[in-house]
């Protein structure tokens, strides 16, 4: 039988990168899951997830600065509730991340950290994770 | 044992976003999984797949405008087939997608819908779906 | 119980694709899975992982050539190891990808091969891989 597990979060600025990992951490502890995978899902379509570096919050400063570069804030878009640039994004990163559990823990590289991914707050958003294995 | 089941999809257009989340809730039920994961899986190298809103169908044509302006049409491009903006698309989008099973149904968020993405249509086209869980 | 491989990878250049499909290969057909998933995962922040053509070489080369196009070497970042591109880079293409286990095999496209993809070399690099079913 799969664990399942949700995550309220909430953002304080338009754009944000928030770190789950503590989170992720000990919801696998929680699980008694010995090896198996996870699966950290987010239920939204202006927000996605991404893995990178959480030693140096200058990383995914830089990370969110440069996919404004890539896609401005308007453009030749037709949505209504102007925020197109958010839905790309959100895309661009994606809605899910895949963690191998290992030893009964998430394995990640040294400097990996998980980011829940805000590109149209302040919101009130939510986070699944599915943890499945022996 | 697992569920596989496979879709053929039908572009008309270069560049199209398909609808498949009706398809996928389908085989979800079909499969008699009640709790597991759903890894949706597009075979191809010029089309990827993207959760994101199925509500308006101005998002969905704002991410192919957003994508058209990141990715310019014609490049400093080698691929002597002249569609390499459509590989990276698919590489930026990705060629899965996985998805939580609860109760017996894939679980999306309010406004989520599961996009088969065309970068190099029309042609005719596969998506694989596995489903396993309990 | 889930079956886990590690390989070693070492890239001689800044920015690097290599085909790591035949290993893969290898790894479903010594862990015995007939039916599941296998997640391809990279445990570093400045290398990602896709899946696409590993036909023509061009592909993966122009792949790296439109990401340079649409991700400045050098913008407005502030991380001081002034390798921000590679960050944005390993989120634009992820940090994993999953393969359906069918027959044995990993199931992709005729034309679709698995790339580790270096985007700040060159270094020594792991990639992990978790293959789950029966």
């Amino acid at each position: 039988m799969p664990h399942f597990f949700i995550l309220d979060v909430k953002s304080d600025q338009r754009v944000k990168f928030i770190d789950i990992t503590a989170w992720v951490r000990e919801c696998s502890a929680g699980s008694g899951v010995s090896e198996g995978t996870a699966v950290i899902f987010v239920p939204h379509t202006t927000a996605g997830i991404t893995i990178n570096e959480n030693a140096d919050p200058s990383v995914p400063r830089d990370i969110i600065a440069g996919l404004a570069g890539m896609v401005p804030d308007w453009g030749d878009y037709l949505h209504a509730e102007g925020n197109s640039d958010a839905h790309l994004k959100a895309s661009l990163l994606g809605s899910s991340v895949t963690v191998i559990i290992k030893d009964g823990r998430p394995l990640l590289g040294t400097w990996q950290g998980i980011f829940f991914c805000e590109f149209d707050g302040p919101r009130n958003r939510k986070v699944w994770l599915n943890i499945a294995g022996v």
